[in-house]
């Protein structure tokens, strides 16, 4: 890696670090900078402004999230089967964050809160989202994964529904039966 | 109403109406203030502190909560009714704040941010929701409104996702679809 491409990744990997205490919104140049160890003006001299910088770490939110959720459900052949790893994924992913926020959906919940191009990043992944579940439902009821007669759209809105009771489940309520209910409850959208 | 209730309630209605764009953790005082037009001072001699009046606001949002959704479902005979007047109050509550973010659930997804007590005051809302709608469908079940076997935690869970299936659909996604997804989604629930 770069030394440039390196301190963009040093600066980023310390605002996820940070957002988790003070919302994606409230993390101030001066704490990520002291987070970071560089100046505030070196940390504006990387990313511009405000705007961009919390661009960037919804996009790395949302890179991190693809790495860890969506990526190692590829090799899976088959709409159903990949849709079963996308929320054993997802569920993995919230619960190994130890009762720390999502940050994809933490950005996606204080949207109105962020700069415009931050918070439409943040709403336009939980769109892409929404869309990539909705055509595998359609491919796995096609291929006999899904019952004939899934209605796609019903099945992306009950799949977004579980993967977002588990954050509040494990991550607002703090309790330890999110990933026995998120199991249950997404094994049932396959009956 | 009492003067000092007044402006209590004016002082809380100002933050509610500012949160939606500021987040809950990032509403000052000096915009709180403005919003309510009284000083920095008066504002602070009516609520002691930073933590008090987050409290207060949060509170608050869970009051308007129960107004709106809680307390019309009570005339409901059976818990079966009254769930599902439950599901329908809430998926009302959210379509009709017209794309801005629930504040109860705002609350709860910003509470890392929050101050102590706030963030467990947001915290224990959504827990003591959860477990009233568990009671309710431990009681349907044994009244026959729900299907003999039903899970009560089950059930609890899948009707979170539903309800914020619809918070990510309408105010983060700006779908028009939600309140059509929500109603077919929750249906299910009772299939």
């Amino acid at each position: 890696m770069s030394k440039s491409a390196d301190t963009r990744a040093r600066i980023l990997d310390a605002a996820l670090s940070e957002a988790p205490e003070t919302g994606l919104a409230g993390l101030s140049i001066a704490r990520l900078a002291k987070a970071a160890g560089m100046s505030k003006s070196g940390l504006f001299a990387r990313f511009g402004d405000q705007e961009a910088l919390q661009t960037a770490i919804v996009q790395e939110a949302s890179a991190r999230f693809r790495k860890a959720v969506v990526d190692p459900a590829q090799s899976e052949a088959g709409a159903a089967a990949r849709l079963k790893a996308l929320a054993k994924n997802w569920t993995g992913w919230q619960i190994g964050l130890n009762g720390a926020p999502c940050p994809v959906l933490q950005a996606a919940f204080e949207a109105p809160a962020l700069t415009p191009k931050a918070a439409e990043a943040a709403r336009q992944a939980r769109r892409d989202w929404t869309a990539y579940i909705q055509q595998l439902a359609r491919r796995a009821a096609l291929e006999g994964g899904l019952p004939e007669g899934t209605d796609p759209a019903a099945f992306a809105f009950a799949f977004e529904g579980a993967g977002l009771a588990v954050q509040s489940y494990a991550a607002i309520q703090k309790r330890d039966d999110a990933g026995a209910l998120a199991e249950a409850g997404f094994a049932r959208l396959f009956a």
